[in-house]
């Protein structure tokens, strides 16, 4: 199956000069949208996986059936304000300003293995404050996993030493 | 199981005075988790769903493993600005000022059996939104899944003439 086939190519979103890389419609064909989410589910048992790890909202979207179709927890991170109990965060740079993501304190245990997954690697600065976070609750990250590598970014460069699965390359 | 072991109650969150159901611990037990899934999998089924609806984020915790169980799509339901193609909007009232929610024009077609599904069924605002888009779009309502009733909010008032799965209620 030809993922890329299910990528939607959206110019000048969400600014001027970008080319937006669509998952909406690999996600309405079942087919496709579970065949990708068992590519996954094989690389966490691979790995040995006991928690999956995603960031809001789109890392629930291939993160949540996976730890499902594992039979494991999935452990959501969020933007500030959206956990109600006591929790960790991390700040990262952006472009222009910064970003703060957070976890809850009993998300992750010591001994935990953890696979991250979200839907793009673009330039890593998500996926590198999400590693943060799961390292200082003492879990191990066994492995990185992304729908989508937008490779020109370089994001790999700030996951070096990390086990990463990529489905689509552009 | 009993899911309401597995759900946190945190006072006071977001503001005084509010008793917050957290379900992030039954999201942790992947077995807690997996079996509620697989509640709102047997509903999709007998309701012979086509297409799973859910609003962000946290609409995507159980409808994206449903669509995944079933090996049908899932079309996710977002705030104004995140969907790159051509959407349509739903407005609400809230307490305070209004909210909107938006989908793509192709997320469902005329002839679609849509199941919704989110976490929490509280006013009823959010779901009355979501059935607007889908019905706009030509797709059939063919039930309604929560994991969380707070039957006091009378949410239900809003949605009567739908067929409802709750599978916890306080």
């Amino acid at each position: 199956m030809n993922l890329k086939d299910y990528i939607a190519e959206v110019p000048n979103f969400p600014k001027e000069g970008i080319l937006f890389r669509d998952i909406t419609p690999l996600m309405l064909d079942g087919k496709a949208y579970q065949f990708a989410s068992d590519e996954f589910t094989k690389f966490a048992k691979e790995k040995n996986a006991t928690v999956i790890v995603g960031p809001e909202a789109r890392g629930f979207i291939f993160g949540c059936p996976v730890a499902n179709n594992m039979g494991i927890g999935f452990a959501p991170v969020r933007k500030p304000g959206k956990l109600p109990r006591k929790s960790i965060s991390v700040a990262y740079e952006l472009e222009y300003g910064t970003n703060e993501l957070c976890m809850h304190e009993d998300a992750v245990k010591p001994g935990d293995r953890v696979l991250i997954v979200d839907d793009l690697l673009a330039t890593g600065g998500t996926m590198e404050a999400t590693i943060k976070l799961v390292e200082k609750l003492g879990g191990t990250v066994v492995g990185l996993a992304f729908l989508i590598e937008l490779s020109e970014l370089n994001g790999r460069e700030k996951l070096i030493g990390h086990d990463i699965l990529t489905l689509i390359n552009y």
